[in-house]
């Protein structure tokens, strides 16, 4: 549907003169910019940049424009950048336990030409959730995770780690996986871990978020969509959302709830993600939304 | 501009023909509700109503409409029950630092007759704001709070103490305060002590939330008014809301966004609060808006 | 899930001892009230109410229950009341055309038990999203309505409505369904026949209600669900939503961005519905939530 | 409190390797981009951008900045550019009628150091409301506006717009003033008059909305900050937002929930006026927020 685009994203340091340098260079190249945006960390003296450019309208290549522009990242002592091309298509993988309601999301988005990645597998830590994902065509491996036994826990994990790596996925999605994923995975997917949380982070981290929301009296619940550290619920924020309620809540009607803005908030997050929108400032994140 | 009402309010054990009971009662008197609010909170086996009764309509005065009706709270064994006339004007004392946004906010409303109250003193523990109440024509007193002198913050205090209880006020408004109110006096005003808390609670408790939330990342901030207790930020919530913001906001824009977002929140609080509207349940709060 | 309740709905002119005569008749019954609202519209005078009784808690049946209470409603000269049974299942038939967004999230919600209701059929005038329903295990009617062609769309609509009327349904939606509806069927379906309108009622009526936003520079477009009468997007509004869009946004995008409001307004317009939340109040709604 | 900074507006039909011309310009004079937006309008084929550079960053002044980046517009064919000095103060006039809300909030503002720009006088077509501006020490002109009398309305009028144009003002600010503004004073002062309108626009133009919207029966009422143009309630939008309501509000209701909605939006749409982010594109605002 859209035109393909190359996308260029870039972080380094702040200094004069950046935006200048990236769009001659695009310019002199008949560089047509879709779409751009710009930002300055004051706080951190950090610069960060996005920008969509036509396909069509370079006279060369992306392998040669990779090359080419490695040489101005590298004299602007870039610390990450990245060109990518939209016509290659990405891939997520999604893991799932027993509630549905982001999966469902997941895979009509998909279903209907609207996620912008291609769903290779689900893995669930329970069966339940396999009749949806068949029904929609995708593979689901069941991989339990045997609760208080390290080692049956740790060979599990080690089964999920190859089952994705060996999908070399651009997006490894918790959809309500409901546990906690080893550091030394969340090392090893950083940048591409994507989970949900089900309550307004920093607020009620942890476990049954929607039965503290309760406990506390709030009058709005949230969800949280996050890139997954080695820190539980502490990862860089992607995407936030809340839903009004009141005192004829129970804890309940607000799992019931929070499902719609779960699942909305996930969607919008997973997407920024996979459209190379979200760049990491330390532990906070640049969205160019 | 409205008519005259008369206000029940009740919390009392859930059972059966409680609401039955009430509404017999009150139409049995010839009363016309003009408005009526129950909830029965199932967690916690509480029945809760409040209920406008339009003041002409019935055929005794609220003193005797008193006594009649505080038989039936006995028998509904009523941990609470109240019953106000609109007709008596309420009182506030708003407490504040240097920041005045609520300030103006609040005496805005005033001024132009929509406060629900009549703001009867501003108390400062900085003289800043004094020119924004005399611009009003409303007392200002201002009562140095010294840091790091226990003894002087102890006479200060009990200077406010004394200032406030003058008022017999039916509230009591910290506008961006800054000051932790000694545990004896939020035990004192119990119910009637409300706090704007510049962060969506939980999160962000204690000082400079906006700092917090920019270092935290989040992609909304809020604000809460609650009830003051001796657990800072703890109180039961009266209500609250967010406003989104992105990576190009720093703590200082947080801050200015926020203003917009407490004052609003501060405004719709101390109304429900004045109109009656809340009642507690336990820690949480059940607002009839 | 939630146990069996008796949802007794009514509306009614206003006066002295309305809520008493109710109450006390249930609480005569020894009805438990789990849920219980009231509302008196001053501007015509009515009185409205829904009350969600625990069926295990009455002595009576609902049978004897509907006889008793009619002789209630009878005196309170009610225009219209009903009691309904929540183990009596709902059922709905969806009518669709190209656009699947809201179709995947309907059926998605039955599919997961969240629907309140059996989608028995879903009809479309065009064959694209027949695999969708039929994935889900739901029969998928295609009959195509003819454009420029009186005849043929009469006798398409003809169809429709056997199809519609075969299932009895207490629901039908027009998900996306893009036709006009003739009049005689909106009459016919009256308060059964639900549409989702992709803008902000009553902004943006009839065709292409995105680029009507677009070209009017608005910066939030929303969706509308609605009860279908025979003036085009003119029926009473259950529910609304809209979401914050600016300049970067291209028509195309507002759809985009639309679709995601249209889904969830959708669905909680239709689960007030289908919960007997929603009463007419002539050309607005009493709604429960 | 903000550093100096200079800003560039432009908008010009777009092009290859606009943003590498601008922006090499500022480079080579040293110039720090503090922020920095770019839009290109697909539709149209038009080219936005607004640049705020750190004026102690520059090598010239803003004279010479000025007369220097002239020769680049002229090259770019810009329609309409603009360099500003947040150094030279701002200026408004707010137009008033008997409606307070809006004036409290921009005066407060303004005395809190925080609306961006100087309010020089306040005129009114009733006397209402000059307590309120006198309190805050701003010159009040009471401007009588005869209805049904087209002459004594011309005169009024050009009353008004002597006083306005004596202020040389930066923004004409409708701030509730309930009087149609003749089409040649729109025009005189095109970009510069903005006004609030109580509805969500393009819903319920004219007279009376929120009466427009309880009969509608909508269940969110908004607010439209625009600038005024010849055709009622048509002008270009800057800013809007919404609230949720219900069944429970009279029309009444609808207008006390709404100022809290029309004063807000009207503050930050005069805000994104007076900081210069807003560019028109035809009938549509580009808002660089």
């Amino acid at each position: 549907m859209a035109e393909r685009q190359y996308v260029l994203t870039l972080a380094c340091p702040d200094s004069t003169g950046i935006v200048a340098r990236i769009s001659t260079f695009l310019a002199d190249l008949g560089g047509w910019i879709l779409e751009a945006g710009y930002h300055s960390e004051t706080a951190t003296g950090r610069f960060y940049t996005r920008q969509a450019v036509r396909a069509s309208s370079l006279t060369i290549g992306i392998d040669e424009l990779r090359e080419r522009f490695g040489v101005i990242a590298g004299e602007l002592a870039a610390e990450r950048w990245a060109l990518t091309d939209t016509a290659v298509p990405k891939r997520a993988v999604l893991l799932v336990s027993t509630e549905g309601h982001c999966l469902y999301e997941l895979l009509s988005r998909w279903h209907a030409g609207m996620l912008g990645a291609d769903v290779t597998t689900v893995i669930g830590n329970h069966p339940v959730l396999a009749p949806v994902a068949e029904m929609y065509g995708i593979p689901f491996v069941h991989v339990p995770v045997p609760a208080g036994d390290p080692a049956g826990k740790s060979a599990a994990f080690e089964r999920i780690r190859e089952l994705v790596d060996a999908q070399e996925p651009d997006a490894i999605v918790l959809a309500r996986f409901m546990q906690v994923v080893p550091p030394k995975l969340c090392e090893r997917w950083t940048g591409r871990l994507l989970n949900i949380h089900h309550g307004f982070l920093p607020s009620f981290k942890g476990a049954r978020p929607y039965h503290q929301a309760y406990d506390r009296g709030v009058k709005m619940v949230g969800a949280t969509c996050h890139y997954v550290t080695p820190d539980l619920d502490d990862g860089p924020i992607i995407e936030q959302d809340v839903v009004r309620i009141d005192h004829t809540s129970s804890a309940a009607d607000l799992a019931m709830r929070g499902r719609d803005i779960e699942k909305a908030v996930l969607a919008r997050g997973l997407q920024y993600h996979l459209q190379d929108r979200v760049l990491l400032d330390g532990h906070r994140t640049v969205v160019f939304a």
